[in-house]
């Protein structure tokens, strides 16, 4: 019988920032699907769309307007699933029947008065201009009494939820930390009392070492497929310096986030040459007022394409009961992603 | 102000036996729909379909041959996502890069020879025959000292990943405990020790007094929208009494087994009047040989619909990134369910 080895036999990988494990069967690359196939992505806009209602002073649902705006434009969303006014309170029905009252406030940010745009396809000093209404909000919504957690993100894609193509993200704040993020401090606080560092600093310099699950990197920041990565093409976005959050990156951090922010979904588009759909978002501390050491800023990407541009991974039945499931390898995608083009596709087909 | 309730404010659920929370979000239900829609469902299939690889006496993918079966049929997946033969290892690199071998065995259940049904439609006789399918795999894989978890589930729908209409259900075994009955053994093992009864036992008592998210039921079992819900439509199957796997059902419990599989499939049919996608899947006791007093045998359906045949639920951005959050509030969805016929639409419409 010939050894272990994670390239060919079936295994589990520990995920150490959630504690769940993974299943990886990385003979399973080879099976032909012949299940739903997503509609190919139409992917030219104009810069203005008149029934956007996102785009410069279009009316949106309620009859608000927007302004003329250029550049990024924030607001509170018209559909928020948290609101500021919601009375405290919870239930007392015993250990089974346990419900409390949350509140929280959900913005919306248009990324650019261009609706033809998305992220790879904006110029890092635009990113930038991203990476600031993210630090303004932050800093405005943490420093707000009822508000224990920020979480900025962006859903990508029509096959992701995405109900508008407008490149936009959105922020849901919350008067409790959600349960990805507090289980995240469980881990990140048990490693940093252990090792006096912080887990995904430690991780970030093993792999920086190992060197084959990194996609692209700069001065600040470095994007890789984690270990554990659930997604075929599921990849993190990590700062060489531990932070805890936004507010503590520097001028040239904010820089270096936008340009990697870049750089890696130019990689993602430049994949599948479409429109690459992914959630993305922000990981940092709470915002309740007390201090993080462990906590290490990141932003996680779970793009759901498995195969093409038509063929994503679905995460049903053994993923949703059982153990998360993927067939290739996160070093075979890191691999993959890396050894793309760093030029949008769109511009090396001119 | 007015006094909270789960009924009208953004609120917080417990589920206990994952110990994560869901956001419910009531307001929300009115949030108009302008993202992706999803094919409707062509549900006109013959009996016999000459490409379906599923069909009795047709080519599977590899070139083996199912054989002239009427009813049930099993066979071992021709794409394993688990090996018999994988060697027994894992990584010694630290706790930021652990992984172990798995090894397990996974099969395919032909539910029907006839192309055409789907479990809805069946015969509550012929669903009987999954059930003892159910169990004399469940006793067959759990006996293999190398099989510690026997998961049995049903992937339906193409939105749900399902790449054959055909009527069929799968059951991956693994060498360890897969996440989530792992944790479910966790949160049981709990109760049961605090409170000498189990977990959904006592859970299923309370809900049969409370009645509001109560949808079908017969002498042996229950099928209920539980209170910490994700999916607008998600339910769950739980046997009246307290057994820890399938071989302990009586004959009779097998069939209210297969009895209520279809009450709760019709009404999920009669919904939108189309064929219900879902993953369903029982949780039982694990299989290494122990003894697990506080394990309540269940069936959980997670089904991705939301408002129509074609506008699902989309678990995305804050979802992945931070809370599962949900529109309709479980009661609601518990009583639409409730309120509808009990006969199939296609029946009723002909
Ligand atoms: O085994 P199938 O039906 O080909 O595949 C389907 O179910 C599996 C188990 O839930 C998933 O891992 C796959 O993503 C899904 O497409
Ligand atoms: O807020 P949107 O873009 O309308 O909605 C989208 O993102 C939300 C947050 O991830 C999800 O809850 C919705 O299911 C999804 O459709």
């Amino acid at each position: 019988m010939t050894n272990f080895n994670t390239k060919d036999h079936p295994h589990k990988r520990l995920n150490p920032l959630t504690s769940d494990w993974v299943l990886v069967s990385p003979h399973r690359a080879k099976r032909p699907w012949q299940g739903q196939v997503e509609k190919a992505i139409v992917d030219e806009r104009p810069a203005y769309d008149p029934s956007c209602y996102l785009c410069a002073g279009n009316e949106r649902a309620g009859g608000k307007h927007n302004p003329d705006y250029k550049g990024t434009y924030v607001f509170t969303n018209d559909f928020s699933a948290l609101l500021t006014d919601t009375p405290d309170g919870g239930t007392d029905e015993g250990s089974l029947f346990q419900a409390k009252s949350e509140s929280g406030i959900c913005k919306v940010i248009c990324f650019s008065e261009d609706h033809s745009l998305t992220v790879p396809e904006m110029d890092v000093s635009a990113i930038r201009n991203v990476v600031d209404v993210w630090c303004e909000q932050f800093n405005e919504l943490g420093r707000n009494d009822q508000i224990e957690y920020v979480q900025i993100f962006e859903n990508k894609g029509a096959i992701m939820g995405c109900s508008n193509p407008h490149p936009h993200g959105q922020i849901w704040s919350s008067s409790s930390v959600p349960v990805e993020p507090a289980r995240e401090t469980v881990t990140q606080k048990a490693y940093f009392e252990k090792n006096g560092s912080t887990l995904l600093g430690d991780y970030l310099k093993a792999e920086l070492d190992k060197e084959e699950r990194l996609v692209v990197s700069n001065e600040h920041f470095v994007a890789l497929v984690p270990y554990w990565a659930v997604w075929p093409f599921e990849t993190m976005i990590i700062s060489r310096r531990p932070v805890q959050n936004l507010l503590e990156l520097t001028d040239e951090e904010r820089d270096g986030l936008a340009d990697i922010y870049k750089q890696l979904t130019v990689r993602y588009d430049n994949l599948f040459e479409t429109s690459f759909a992914y959630s993305a978002g922000l990981h940092q501390a709470p915002t309740d007022g007390k201090d993080y050491p462990e906590w290490h800023l990141h932003m996680h990407f779970y793009p759901p394409l498995l195969r093409s541009a038509t063929v994503k991974k679905f995460m049903v039945g053994y993923e949703m009961l059982a153990t998360p499931q993927r067939d290739i390898t996160p070093e075979q995608a890191a691999q993959r992603l890396r050894d793309l083009s760093p030029v949008h596709y769109k511009k090396t087909n001119q």
